[in-house]
């Protein structure tokens, strides 16, 4: 391999350069379920777009471009971690999107409930219910999603839920169902916070985490992409939309009114309804 | 009592109006030491100053102002809170603040201790020890002064503390002293923290909290007054010196060739000297 084609460096946020990970890159295009011909396409762009070294912010902003202009629908699944931070400022829609997640499994779920606990009471994200299961959620949502959460998110929820716990699970009291601590984040967990949240027996979904079944895992499987995703929308209308507690995307089926009432002409419905379909066929 | 005499309302930080309590105005005047005409003076001249309304950071600058041209100590008494806040932006001097005062109080302290739990290592702010009793305290530092500590501190110091309990308390552990956990902040509690806090045995100190031994009667009682109250400092030499470990007012004394090294002359350093003499006199 001649000099001038080894491997770029790949500058992080934290400052911190890596080498470029052509495998990794492939992957998260593969993901956004882009076909082999386009991703190769990508990822040669991209090492050629790098004089030597690229920030992580440049490449993902080159995939998506590419992407979208290939087929918008690509370019919202490969966003969907930042579409989840566009969930904010408030922690609110992400609350009610875990929820959705836990409804799409088969649970009934409330949101922002009060339990009371032994101590004092308690504002629970999350409760979700079915047949056999109670489970209690908290959903730590974060607006930064470089951001990990730390240590201190599992130990104030494994306290939060000892003090419900030992109340008998306050009005969710009946003896009957197996219950279960869940801690749902839009980010990545620390080592620390994954090795406290194991151990002491709290269900922890991150972005990237467990293996088997992330929150990515999990929005893919139950088609639950936010509607902070699609491209076609701007920002002000997402704000406009989840505020009106349309977080998902496909809660904008058969929704074509909220679109109008957003000032959207029947050209750009169509082409919302377009980028939906691809996005969240189900 | 004529028309326009009538009280005036008080805007506070969150935007609320209460009546003016000349009361305590009195009271936290009296609290920086100030001699019962010099109360009298500056209660008569906020009370002229407000036209009707006054904000409470107006009371404040007054306040300070006016007790500055009388004593530069009273001044530096009164601002004891916001010097606090001062400590910042890190954390780190608020923890090595904190053990200065338990160290008064006759125990022996370690900062920044790492103590093995029963599910991970933990980070401690101050371990204190005596021949009687151990005790783990968190110092919990707010860059703001006015945010309320919330009910997440003492949940997650409590799952902190007892995964470090579950592991008989590790390097620390010998089963004779009577051990306690601490939180201490520079802010105050919500009401919903100090219930959580009481109820589930932490011991809680807050700038105002408990009644009887709150933070502020802490530093009054062992004169543990921190560098950034003085008056005869600027931005820069506080933090310059805090950053040097230099955190009480009373760490200054005899030590002239700190002040040299920043810049301040012979006239100057005297001018310092006399304001701590009378701020942390012990």
């Amino acid at each position: 391999m001649p000099q001038d084609q080894k491997t770029p460096e790949v500058i992080k946020q934290d400052g911190k350069a890596v080498p470029f990970d052509k495998g990794k890159l492939r992957q998260s295009l593969k993901q956004a379920h882009a076909p082999d011909d386009v991703v190769a396409e990508i990822v040669t762009e991209i090492q050629k777009a790098s004089d030597g070294e690229i920030t992580t912010s440049t490449i993902y902003q080159l995939a998506y471009k590419k992407l979208k202009e290939h087929r918008k629908a690509y370019a919202a699944q490969y966003s969907l971690r930042e579409s989840l931070a566009d969930l904010g400022p408030t922690g609110y829609p992400f609350e009610s999107f875990v929820a959705r997640i836990f409804a799409a499994k088969g649970f009934d779920t409330e949101v922002g409930v009060i339990v009371q606990g032994s101590c004092i009471d308690h504002e629970v994200d999350v409760v979700a219910i079915n047949e056999d299961r109670l489970a209690f959620v908290e959903a730590k949502f974060h607006n930064e999603r470089s951001i990990k959460s730390s240590v201190q998110t599992p130990l104030y929820v494994r306290a939060r839920f000892d003090d419900i716990a030992k109340n008998n699970h306050g009005r969710f009291a009946d003896g009957e169902r197996d219950v279960a601590y869940w801690v749902v984040t839009n980010t990545k967990f620390s080592d620390q916070a994954k090795d406290y949240g194991e151990c002491t027996g709290l269900e922890m979904i991150g972005w990237d985490y467990p293996d088997d079944q992330s929150l990515e895992d999990l929005i893919t499987e139950t088609s639950l992409q936010p509607v902070t995703a699609l491209t076609t929308l701007n920002n002000s209308h997402k704000q406009e939309l989840t505020k009106q507690d349309v977080v998902l995307c496909k809660n904008l089926r058969n929704q074509e009114d909220k679109l109008k009432a957003l000032g959207f002409t029947d050209e750009q419905v169509t082409e919302v309804m377009d980028e939906v379909n691809h996005l969240c066929h189900v």
